[in-house]
């Protein structure tokens, strides 16, 4: 029924247009529409809009989907280059840029002119964090599932849960974004014949942070890897979910649900939970 | 010097706060500030704030970051909730709240009301998006750095360059961003041997897309993984280089030079270059 309702509905257009990667502009632009999700539209990103020509050929595109939809496009911007800007608000859209509302305040509060430099957000700044985050990212492959349980003296964070409740998502998402050095071990049925935590673990105590799962949810999950196995099965998630969340709770282990978190949700409750500080400085 | 400098300059305090996580605040926040480079700032991010007890916390963090800097702090927020919204107003800061200040046009224009849930943006809305997400994380695992030649049937894209060109960490972010099946093949010295496009790759020729990156910033990625190597020299960095952009010119791989972009920008290109669908719906 939803379908055939929105077969009937208008769509929107919703254009992302940056003199930049346009990843910005995506990011706040799709929040903004997540609060209007009875609607329908459709999204295109037009990144490196940094020349009066491609000024021209974007406006021809925001005027054919007009003239498709019957209903008028909505632009996100983020341009640094007030030319451009201006030039984009002359075609029929409605024509929302974040930078050009925001930078006139913050310059005025701030008693400086901004350096009108575009790419700064997203570019290679600082060469220093750049290898922190490749290095976080390395950590996070070579301490991925368990793959290295001998010594995890530079880890920020161990993840513990058990197999596909999230882990190995959550430590590349915390190694991208905030450079974190994040490992993960998954508690097997080899654990599970003891009610203790794993050897390997005993030392890194403050490190870890358990992650959990709704048993069902973890069956499809499962269901999708290995289709009617044992493993897949809804007694043995029942099973190993018990015995890590008893786990956790025997050994003071904090812990979170992952079922209704996306994995920035998971990421960003976990900095605040554990107080890890990010290590990109930007 | 510059370090000289900046004891003596006024350092602001910027906070991101929402209702939600707080990314997409800190996203749109330091892509505003980056224009700003040449001042010094510390940042907070506070997420959940979504109760009057939360605001009461965060506005006394705020008055002591004003009392402690001497000059008041900027607030970037992405409030949900127009009470809480109103309530942090009335702090001592420069007030930025990009929901507030973008919700009421868009209502205007589409007509309807806005949710107002907090949490929309990040959260589990679609669980085919979730697992198109993790299915994507995993595939880029599995056909990381040649792991998996046998076959690319499945893959979006095959990275393909030499060592610590940047192409792990492009394809994870190619997963994690857009739900992309990103495999990548390293050109090695046993493939330098032959000016042919190695064997496995032959089959999935549109499928290749070349990194490449400057000798000298290769040469110090490789010297912090193995100190004082052959592998590390500048010599070896020049010819594997020389080798892979020759191979990219004679079999017409397109490719990006990655020295002075970060993974988010390489991506960006990536998927203009390429013209990729992403296959995440948000």
């Amino acid at each position: 029924m939803n379908d055939n309702y929105k077969e009937f509905t208008l769509t929107r257009t919703i254009f992302f247009i940056s003199d930049g990667t346009g990843i910005t502009a995506e990011t706040l632009g799709r929040s903004l529409l997540s609060q209007f999700d009875m609607l329908s539209f459709e999204y295109q990103t037009i990144p490196y809009v940094n020349t009066k020509a491609k000024v021209k050929q974007t406006i021809a595109c925001i005027e054919q989907a007009y003239k498709n939809d019957g209903e008028r496009p909505i632009i996100f911007a983020t341009l640094i280059n007030k030319n451009i800007s201006q030039l984009l608000q002359k075609s029929s859209a409605l024509f929302m840029d974040f930078f050009q509302q925001f930078i006139n305040p913050l310059e005025n509060e701030l008693g400086h002119k901004s350096t009108h430099m575009v790419g700064l957000s997203h570019g290679v700044k600082n060469y220093t964090d750049y290898m922190k985050r490749i290095n976080a990212v390395n950590y996070a492959l070579a301490y991925d599932d368990g793959a290295n349980t001998t010594n995890y003296d530079k880890a920020d964070i161990i993840l513990v849960g058990v197999s596909r409740c999230g882990k190995t998502p959550t430590c590349l998402y915390l190694a991208l974004q905030f450079g974190i050095y994040a490992a993960n071990y998954p508690l097997t049925t080899d654990d599970m014949t003891s009610t203790k935590l794993p050897a390997c673990l005993a030392n890194y105590r403050k490190k870890l942070f358990g992650l959990s799962i709704d048993a069902n949810r973890l069956q499809i999950i499962r269901h999708e890897r290995r289709p009617n196995s044992v493993y897949a099965s809804l007694k043995t998630c029942k099973d190993e979910l018990k015995y890590a969340e008893n786990l956790f709770h025997d050994e003071k282990i904090p812990y979170l649900e992952t079922t209704t978190r996306s994995i920035e949700e998971i990421a960003a409750e976990i900095m605040i939970l554990t107080h890890i500080k990010r290590r990109l400085s930007i």
